[in-house]
């Protein structure tokens, strides 16, 4: 590949462009994006230039996909009668059902393929992307197209030093709602009611509280979609877990141990 | 005071001797504890030498009880005929209720102040000791004895950089009920939950997996007395934390600003 076109140039976008780049990567790079991230941007060197979706859809050989996901899914919307039929379009959206879906109903005239990098920190935006954000991440694929951007894409992401892994969409956001989107509210929930019903804790908080209550500071920004995206997979894992809070009473050592066993062995694969 | 007994020299114990050492504390220190722990203590310079709990109770000015609560509950049990009647016995529990409900009880010849210092770290036993441990940290007091012995703790209190509260027996119940059993509640919960039913997470799990369930680890011979000696709390933070996930479906915007301001509050203090 040639050019490479990055959609939405944030953390996860600019971090894609500077990966490339200590990764070898030679070609250009287009970013699409507001003007503050372009240039934010450029001056990391995440990107050559800025440029229009219609400019870099027609130049690209591979694009990356890196808004929030309802940006994803307007860009889908509009990309088919821009791409070249040659192209892959790739994305990073938290949640991959909705994306894939629509992906397959838009884009008619080039190839798509799925994307995750479960990747990220607490600042956001291109000032924050980093080279290796994604080393020893997972960066899951929705499929293994046979298409010669898919292979060398792939081969991109293993020079990142991220695991590719392989997980059709509906399991892929089967697995995140209990990973990923249930801890989240977990936390949230916590930090809300704590805030409603026992605000003076916090004077006397130790560090359980603040892991507990990291996430809640996540923005909803960034979670009002992925909660759209994925309503059936979170209500389900939600409702279990209300389920496991009621049930706790009844044997706390046995989900002592249960607990602990599933923590430690988290810790272990690291 | 010339002379402390320390009973129950694990983590808390141990720190509390490196603690009055590194503070200038220049009498006599006692520990009353396994054979093993009395070992590693003076090993680190936590106590001088070990005692039975009639040498360490008839020689101390200051007897600070730092076992399990079951195990503080069966001291004072023991303890009043064995007390110089001048002396103060204060302890370390991390519920506060229970106990100063027996001492009132039991101890009837000197005088008894709750404490509960919060600090911790993932390593038990006095071979993890520190001098530092309760720096920074909150140290609650469950009243304000006029006492001599009690005014010079609190002086010591002060030297280890441990912040000194003054909060009744339920009082502090409560708040930790919240602060602190409610998160590892919720921890435990989240991580017995997945190694039920999705397992296969573990295997994308990013840093906010690990936040949540860094709690879990925590041992049941911990929590047992705390669990025991706290339930109407307990179970009320339970009940209100089920009903708030319950609730959380209904307006998801609302919920993640509430807790993102509560998680920034707690960082602020810091």
């Amino acid at each position: 590949m040639q050019t490479v076109g990055i959609v939405g140039v944030g953390l996860i976008g600019g971090s894609f462009g500077l990966a490339l780049r200590k990764a070898g990567f030679s070609g250009t790079i287009l970013g699409v994006s507001s003007q503050r991230s372009l240039d934010q941007a450029r001056e990391r060197g995440a990107i050559d230039r800025g440029a229009t979706l219609e400019e870099a859809a027609g130049a690209s050989d591979l694009l990356f996909l890196s808004q929030p996901i309802s940006g994803i899914l307007e860009t889908l919307r509009r990309l088919d009668t821009l791409v070249r039929p040659e192209a892959l379009v790739t994305d990073a959206g938290s949640t991959k059902r909705a994306i894939v879906e629509e992906a397959e109903r838009c884009l008619r005239r080039c190839t798509f393929l799925g994307g995750h990098p479960m990747a990220g920190k607490e600042l956001r935006g291109a000032g924050a992307a980093d080279a290796d954000l994604f080393r020893g991440r997972p960066w899951i694929l929705t499929s293994t197209p046979d298409h010669p951007v898919a292979t060398e894409f792939r081969e991109w992401i293993g020079l990142f030093g991220a695991r590719g892994i392989i997980l059709d969409a509906a399991q892929h956001d089967r697995l995140v709602a209990w990973s990923s989107h249930l801890p989240q509210l977990a936390s949230t929930a916590l930090a809300s009611l704590l805030r409603d019903r026992a605000p003076d804790a916090a004077g006397i908080a130790g560090p359980g509280l603040l892991d507990s209550t990291r996430l809640a500071m996540s923005s909803f920004d960034l979670w009002r979609d992925i909660l759209d995206t994925n309503q059936t997979e979170i209500s389900a894992a939600l409702d279990a877990y209300i389920e496991k809070l009621r049930a706790l009473r009844g044997d706390f050592e046995t989900e002592f141990e249960k607990g602990s066993e599933f923590a430690r062995s988290l810790r272990e694969r690291k």
